[in-house]
């Protein structure tokens, strides 16, 4: 297989605006997220983007030539263009791979991708989250324990507002008395979705060891995985296989 | 249970330009459709809407007095207004069932539910289409024979770019040599969707027996079944479930 | 719709054995089981059986005669002779429902319907456990808050070793820090199934006024919903469609 | 990764009992599977297994060191013990892949891991069978046109009595007028199910180009993906969770 060639996309706001959130991820989240895939997929191509580029850094050619892109985004979701949206889509339905994290739960591209509300509830209250795998045989769960604990996240809660998952890898555990489907597949034309949901920016998330490895594993899963290209089958068919038929 | 309110909406154009078509469903396709629900639900109230009334006759109190929409549309999808499409949708995820007829797979509402292109394969060639039932005891199925057959129809093929059913009703097998998943359930929010394949305006298609009992049963199962209306649960949880732990 | 026959099945062994448990259930965990039911389903033929009867009560002609199985068992599962298993699971199969409680999760007609192994984790530690609505619009939902506390039960953790659910109604939370898919659905042939994991055998739980309304919604949810009643379609069928055909 | 290890698994009855069936598969049905694989998959190790030998072949050691399996059988499904069954089934939720070919539907090792009758309809009359693909993204469709034709095959007809397939990847088209699911996918455990339904004994199936293509692409699907290789995480989980909370 070729080298596995990965757009992680940041919205990258948070980071010139919050000194908490500038100490924790100094060169911005989305490096903290590309260096941890550099670490565990030393052979894929690993690149950033952001909001504030040029088409947010998303142009057809560069679309084309992506694999798997990953996307976080909190405070910025309505400046993200509809025609990018409409290209990303696009894409996905092609077969390129989309790793969703955390409050990119309400980010365009997954509202449009899921087409529901994709509403929850949430709270700041630095709470423990365990993670369970209920899914031990998934290439995402490759690597992780039976659980694993993050010290300190925001809780999100059920109901989780999506089309139930496909697959369901983990369920979060919140100390405060909340469930929530935390890790949940998807595949919308050709392409694979995963959402996952740590990552609450005032926190050390994409630094953790077993978050890193999720979402490493997550965007090996994701790789397009036909011969396809066309997001759309849509075509008059000619009448003659009617004429072939022996009887 | 109340008595089930259902609204058949109709896009309401080829009958008025095609004389093939009028000579077919004289009073519109919609009333065709409303006549096999009344004959079929008797104790329903079943009313009629059209593109060509204001709001397309779906204004927000009636939608909101409506338990299972039925959608039948084809050469005016762009015709129907994005605020309208938003309002439906809303009304789905709240519980509001939704009924998609043929054509209406490339409707905008289906679209935007769905995520996905909806593309599929035609061929106009009067086909005998055989629908297979392939889930028995499914409540779509009641009173449906192994198959039934329709002696001419337009063909859809596969691949149809729909997400993975999560109940499959019915198969379709065309003369021609193609299959197509003619029958699908999926749950978006709080409401239920069901498409069904047959329905090319020049055929007699909705004045068909087998056709009207999957209609008619397609709406009984839509019916809104939770006790919730919150189309969203979207909100900040205060913290105090955490202190209100005796541990 | 003709009133719904349900029985509910008890193993029938710790009431005899345990003070404890016999003085939460003193006539017997099936009674307070039925006892719910005929409380919110007035119209239905609520009736009992018991692994100590004849057939563990659960003749061919009763059979036949159920719409609704619900099953509590867990020291005795072995007790339970194969020739009735292959009874239930031919029923199921045909459209009755099977509602499983608690520690039947590793009965034999559960893990003949499954065809895994059903294990779990668990922890007897007088446990808060908090169930989340994860399908508000579901009808097993219907009635139910956004979640409901039991005081103490038993803990059941991830993973559970089941097919992935068809439909995910509850998800629940521990005290200890496990989480559990506590409430899932599945469709086997015609019949639909329901596991629910409250119930264990020293707690008051199917005195909970939340229990018994779930329970009570899922044997309306399982009930029978087709026409058909062969379990199996298994048929040579004949070659005269060829030669029927026009072309 | 290291090379895939593949047991072709054959019942061998026909290919001496029927001089047609000889005369097709001079060598025996597995060997010409296990043919098509080698040459599609250099690197893989791929030996064969029959009914007749010790064990059928299927020593604890050898399942052990197997990855894919793949199961064809007809007339002695009987003939397999069932302590050779609770092994494979065993080593499946352990995670090790299995193909499941046309008539082994009936076998023991399906039906122990579907739950369900399995069952469907059939006709011997040398028709035509066309193989869409309805989910062009799979990795199981990889390289394969739109649809497929064998010239002539056992028509297998709906309904499947299998449980819902969590993805479906060909739906079959029969000359007669059938329609069939005839590639699906499952989950059991940590293991990767495919049933793919052309391979009737009497035609030349498993010498075709694409069919050979089509198993070859399954069992790279479905080789274990995790890290696990517990079958069941059957467990009593102590109490020290609860203590360990800092709140």
């Amino acid at each position: 297989m070729n080298p596995l060639r990965v757009v992680v996309w940041g919205e990258n706001v948070h980071e010139h605006t919050s000194a908490k959130v500038n100490a924790v991820y100094p060169r911005g989240m989305h490096h903290a997220i590309a260096e941890g895939l550099r670490d565990l997929l030393p052979s894929a191509a690993i690149t950033t983007a952001t909001l504030q580029e040029p088409e947010h850094g998303l142009t057809e050619e560069r679309l084309a030539a992506t694999d798997v892109l990953t996307w976080w985004g909190h405070v910025a979701h309505d400046q993200v263009k509809d025609a990018i949206v409409d290209r990303v889509q696009k894409r996905v339905l092609e077969g390129m791979g989309l790793i969703v994290l955390h409050s990119a739960h309400f980010s365009k591209i997954f509202k449009r991708l899921m087409g529901t509300s994709c509403s929850l509830t949430w709270r700041e209250a630095d709470e423990r989250e365990r993670l369970w795998v209920c899914n031990p045989g998934h290439p995402i769960a490759r690597g992780i324990d039976r659980s694993f604990e993050l010290p300190a996240e925001e809780m999100y809660g059920e109901p989780f507002g999506v089309p139930a998952p496909e697959e369901q890898v983990f369920i979060s555990w919140f100390e405060g008395g909340e469930v929530f489907r935390s890790g949940c597949c998807w595949r919308r034309g050709n392409g694979r979705i995963f959402y996952f949901q740590p990552g609450h920016e005032t926190y050390p998330t994409y630094h953790d060891r077993n978050v890193r490895r999720v979402i490493a594993n997550a965007v090996e899963w994701a790789r397009p995985q036909g011969t396809w290209v066309d997001a759309v089958v849509n075509a008059k068919v000619p009448v003659e296989p009617i004429r072939a038929r022996k009887h």
